[in-house]
């Protein structure tokens, strides 16, 4: 650690279909932590998922989580009210964690298929970044990350999936995919 | 936690020229450890490069890492044999480490640029695969992955930069971009 100030902070986007989006972000929160800043990740879906990094992450200093959503996955075609009210709800554990003054960097997990499927609305978020404070850095994850998003955003990755184990019919794998 | 058990172990690959590659491997490294499994990290490449991860990883069990290269970037127009034989020693303790049972995960981070770079040879690389134990998973980071590396390989992201925050002139940043 030094103590060069850290001056600028962005809002970066991790999106497309391949794998390392939540892991991008994971691994930039550890980098953050390293450097002796405070982290919180909002969790939009898939609250209650064992994420295997949650064990780790929750015995760590200066970083917390709030997951919202259930267990089971949403079907886009077929979004319930109460799956909305979820993601509604992390909407406001953001904005609120963003405002605070608490965090130096915010995680919205997944908050662009939240975004996607109409669980919230594209405004909602592009009101964050607008209303965000300078010195908070944001990471958003989750595919279908919308035009508008990618436009406001200082740094866009798409992971682009070439090759995935799932299509040998390879399932998710406990320690490597959760 | 659970007791499932995990069988299957895969060579997954983080490549292209966006960012996200080490960070997406660090994360992955997290999850593996919240799942009680043990972690390796070897830098194939900027061994000596303040990473921020590195504050944090040091002070969580079953994770292990060995730096290799320096702080200064290596130029592949003119790459230095100090910088080969760094390489070098860096492969050898890939080699060990995939092969001494200790180990569930094993990151070689930026060992496909090493490659790209011919620091070290692709085939060495093939070798560390085809002689990997089935009990342990293998994660190749670095831009330019050989195309007979992405064929070997069960999981590949490509990671494309879309936007980046160099392009506007912004230069790395302690806590996000190191």
């Amino acid at each position: 650690m030094n103590d060069e100030p850290i001056t600028k902070r962005l809002v970066e986007i991790y999106t497309g279909n391949g794998k390392g989006k939540t892991s991008a972000a994971l691994g930039g929160a550890l980098r953050a932590l390293g450097q002796g800043l405070r982290v919180h990740i909002i969790y939009f879906m898939k609250g209650d998922y064992p994420y295997g990094e949650r064990n780790v992450l929750a015995r760590l200093p200066n970083i917390s989580f709030q997951p919202f959503g259930h267990l089971h996955f949403i079907n886009p075609q077929n979004v319930k009210e109460e799956e909305r009210e979820q993601a509604r709800q992390a909407l406001q554990a953001a904005r609120e964690a963003i405002a605070s003054g608490n965090f130096d960097l915010v995680v919205l997990d997944e908050v662009n298929l939240a975004a996607s499927w109409k669980l919230i609305e594209v405004e909602d978020i592009i009101g964050l970044i607008k209303e965000k404070p300078e010195d908070v850095e944001l990471i958003l994850t989750g595919r279908h990350a919308d035009a508008r998003l990618i436009e406001m955003a200082d740094l866009v990755t798409e992971m682009v999936e070439i090759k995935h184990p799932f299509r040998k019919g390879i399932e998710a794998r406990r320690g490597f995919d959760y």
